[in-house]
């Protein structure tokens, strides 16, 4: 992720949402040169991301602040290790200290179940992807954590890939009619990807010309009948509540991608805390 | 919750980043002049929250849109209950859907789990409140969400609250300097809470004139002693990780406050959907 | 195009930008109560695009102000008709007319010359498409005029399509290199475009697994034997200063698209005009 | 042009239309740490305008980059001459590459019309201005490329000077009463000007006290007969469709200004490129 | 002044200035059904400038809001008189309260303290001007209330209107040159006003080409003389702590205006009130 | 007042408005290789407020300018001292001129009416506190200049503070129904302030459970009963036009707090210039 200036608007509203007109209680009881040191420290084991927020934060808030990580976006840390280090004015810290958590342990939470996915799967030529379940506003950084967590990205938004659901077959028609329709209409450097529930409407998309399949609630031995009746024309994606199916099983059916919103959509906050050293 | 300019901007923002420069898929598929109808259904019992959210983000979008509701926030709904009806435009309906289910499954997710932890004090006289632990860009709602699920707001931000913490404390040299120096600068309107680990430190913060007491990763036995020497003249507010503890159990040393962060950044979304009815 | 706040605030700006703290001419010598007529009249043939815009950009300074329109976007006019009419307060009518029109004979001018260039390839398999060249700012309006002038959309930005050039391949140490990288990277709803400069690359990118290959500044000729080459297995896009070139033939060679920066990059306006009537 | 915000903004909002949220070829497939060099290259020859933009637009992309140009703005550039270097990461550059180069090829082209324009009316005492019809939003920077060019810029926008049209006449009920109107309600620091149509109402338009007359679409005879009226005692500016008309006889008349829309709102891009070198 | 999204935006602003995340007082108060009427009373005499704001505010923070003025902007009110009536939701009115009155008072103040300088040169020819001496964030609706209160607005900003001062002229080489170069690069249909402080540099200014002089700190006296030498042939201007002079005597030397700082920098809010009616 | 994005935006918007699309007139007569120095310097007696934004105004302006100050925030400065120097490319002063001085004026004539008002009631245990009624835009450094007056902010906004008046006493049916309800809706750490208006309400006001009283508009005489009869139970606050009253007088009766709207609503600008130096 570049420095980007999307990301320090994200930043910036997320300070001024919690710091308000001031922090009243920092500038009541410490010295503007007072200096402080601290440790971010993992208090549950996890997969880290954020840490280049948390820097930002603390950069955009003053620029006295100095921050280094020990580890790197993407490692596996465990419960008890430091994470990374800060020091520089003990007011911006404490000032900025809740921004940079509550975006610490949200990715954290993210890169963490998402690796959990992708380790039930490995071995096998599935892939982990997101969905545009995220919360809102937090799209682009929480579609960052699911990289850092080692799954890949669906669409970004409505605007830069096509799914045909169900809706759109019915006014548009049919099958075939809504995937013409949007062939002449969408650039051509998108595929076509349709949603199915069951294999007759998998014919009909495959036939006309759908390039990517969503395999939408099936059981897993429907599934194995779709991906054979596919054979490796088009890309097939398993969809519906995956985050409460056997993911394994799941990719046993030889489908090329799991779609799972829960990666995004609930989130358990990894608990990582900053610890001041020192300081007296 | 009035008509709000912050609200809408929350809202706006959603929906740009969820449509970008336009729904394709849907432009390609569906007429303009197709009209749709939609229930909103709870596939999960739980807590409703966000239905006036809901009807915003439809309003914002398309205003020949009508929705209507069937419950009220913070109503208790069951698994297969319709919540709310939707008809008009039905591009306009599949453009906005996902942006308003992810509000509505997250802050309804939050109304649950706040819901569930005010009943289990349900009869004493202690009460849950939340924590500035959101996330970011979301706290205008969420400590909405937290009112609808009948728990209290704790202050809403770094500005319109005091908390001294230790390092508040070190800071200032001490527990009866930090309070003197933020009484003589903090608006008059404001009472000072402070954190203690211990007796000792409860004992100096009284005598020092604190009005609240945060009481910080004490076990219930400590809790209830420290009940007992404040003995009602000030207020007390039990904290650390309570998201993970036996709430009736604290609420059982008699502290007037417990407070928990787990309400807002560790939350399962509440599963519902919008089915489109009879649209052939 | 629906009702877009984007587009709201790209016709905000531009009102602000020339109406700055007041219309001062206007204020001094028209009455509040004065009302007008007006119609907007082509002082030359071509494609008309942005009327849409212009009844906006008044419904957006005076709600007052009726419009309507006589032609439908994209259809074509000639010199002295009547595009629409408009009614309402004259202070407002003469005041938002400068921006009104300089967004009309803007968008109608690439519309304009988007329909000849479709035009001229008619007949043929060959579509046209446009580029990432246009005035910073108004790319969603542009790419809208290039749609109604009958033309498709390339991608919109480097964030919702492939291209993998010259430079990213030397980067990414080869051709077969660079398209591994970015499948593995990408959502697997885009096709990877690649842009080759011969027939040898041509070879390269096809075994790489290349889903659409832009011929950069070919001949004629090489692209006929490319288009041989290519034989059906993926889509082909002609591309280098196609604005200058005859597009019937370089249709002839069978590419499936043709790109063309001029379309938006070098834009003649096309005159049209707010004649007020009967207003003494 | 000074630093300025509203230039940032400009240069930033371009950035992100054309970046969305990542530039997923460069991404994939340039490593960060790889450098690159380039040089902007005149495909065509004119005069060179926007090369400070794009040096502020690689500075606000990514504050490694350097930029020196070999040229001044308003230079005349001449076919295959390098008109600046860029060296430093090879990723950002390719990023900011198309939005760099879309306002440089864009405000070289009005440059160069512009400066073929006073060309025309070389030694004469005419000066070529501008008008407002510029394209929105981009008229802080296009008056500059006519600067640059040349030429004098018009008034900015509605807010900053005076031109009582036709419309105005009529609706102050005759020229004395809107030119007096408008005396005792705007700032004295402003001129009037008063658009005419003819000798009557320019004879008028002196008598009530006017101080620029915008002569409309009058032939050279008449403007001739016009500037002779006038006689020195106001400054006169020929106006209507003048980019299509003999610069030099419009001059010949002895106006003092033509003011040419054109100049802004038919540009053709001036073709430039950024070819990287060395970079293997 | 006409509906301006410049005006809404500065309303906006100051509505969530003073609101924040809610008016929690109300809130916990008052039901959303309960109606209230109120009245907004003159506790001064004065004039009033301000109740089209007013009603704005109320507009935009809740539409039920009815607004009725039982004067106009401008008009002199005495201490005791009802100047507008307000009915609707109790809940709103008391919210938005606060900023409508901070607005009216501020901006009546401007008005009243305007009219007694224009009272003070009544009879005469002399004018009276405001400056850039406003509040910050406020020009727009200052500079209105300058203009409701009788006087003219002098420049809008440093970017429609030339004043050259005596930094001007030191760096431009002297009089003469600073005013060739001005003539030379700013717009034909501005006006060339500079800064003079003795009679010296006022003969100067007036063979250099000047078109209005600023008399700046000068006595009555030698503003007389200044007058006579300039006998009409341009405009004059007096300046420097004009808000401590009498403004009777500065007329009295023959000035075209006097320009007066203070109208703006120092207010005397006008006590206005609102007080509820009938409501239990 | 740490460095803030708020306070940038305000001084970014105070330029935006002050300079436009550009300062013509510098621009014509001032080289940018002109280097100049300046003084800023008192013309009147008072307290500095301020300077921490001129700083500001001219390192956004220009990062090249160098600012010094010789006085700090809060100290009482005379008549023609020195109160910073300025030095930087002359081009660049020239333009953040005005801006600079509307804030330091406006700023210190608020610091210096406040310590005026501090300074009466010295010795006594009464303390002076703002209001609300603050120039919409700048609540943010008109309390600050407040603060470095020397006297207490009262809350911020509607959001941060409870303040019962009247309305919402009727429309909760009562005083202890009011505040029982604020007191259940209301996070804990807010006290409750109610206003009354004589001795009957202040009874009610005790026994419901208020814990700061507003005595509003009352006699000394009655409000020296009111202190009496709350007897040190709770805080006490004088409201009313205090800035006419003889506030030693009003201290004499006991209140805690004086609240002073006309601090901020009633300001005389404190007049300072910047008087350039050897600039030949």
């Amino acid at each position: 992720m570049l420095y980007s200036r999307q990301l320090d608007e994200l930043l910036f509203n997320a300070l001024e949402e919690d710091i308000g007109h001031g922090d009243i209680t920092t500038q009541a009881t410490v010295a503007a040169e007072r200096w402080a040191q601290g440790k971010f420290i993992a208090k549950a084991a996890g997969v880290v991301c954020g840490l280049l927020l948390v820097q930002r934060v603390f950069a955009l808030l003053d620029p006295q602040i100095q921050f280094s990580s020990h580890v790197k976006e993407g490692e596996k840390i465990s419960k008890g290790m430091v994470l990374a280090e800060i020091s520089g004015p003990a007011g911006s810290i404490l000032t900025g200290e809740r921004v940079a958590l509550n975006f610490l342990q949200h990715l954290s939470g993210i890169a963490t179940q998402t690796r959990a996915a992708v380790e039930q799967v490995e071995g096998t030529k599935t892939k982990i992807v997101d969905t545009r379940k995220t919360t809102p506003g937090l799209r682009l950084v929480e579609k960052y954590a699911v990289r850092v967590g080692g799954a890949m990205n669906h669409r970004y938004n409505l605007a830069d890939g096509v799914l045909i659901k169900d809706n759109h077959i019915v006014a548009a028609g049919g099958i075939s009619q809504a995937i013409s329709r949007v062939r002449s209409q969408v650039p051509h450097i998108m595929k076509i990807e349709i949603e199915v529930e069951n294999l007759l409407q998998l014919s009909e998309a495959l036939q006309a010309g759908a390039e990517v399949i969503l395999l939408d609630n099936m059981s897993a031995e429907e599934m194995t009948k779709a991906v054979q009746m596919v054979d490796g024309r088009v890309l097939t994606e398993a969809s519906g509540n995956m985050g409460e199916k056997d993911l394994r099983e799941i990719a046993g059916t030889g489908v090329d991608f799991i779609s799972i919103g829960a990666l995004t959509h609930t989130v358990k906050a990894l608990d990582i805390s900053l610890r001041f050293v020192n300081e007296a």
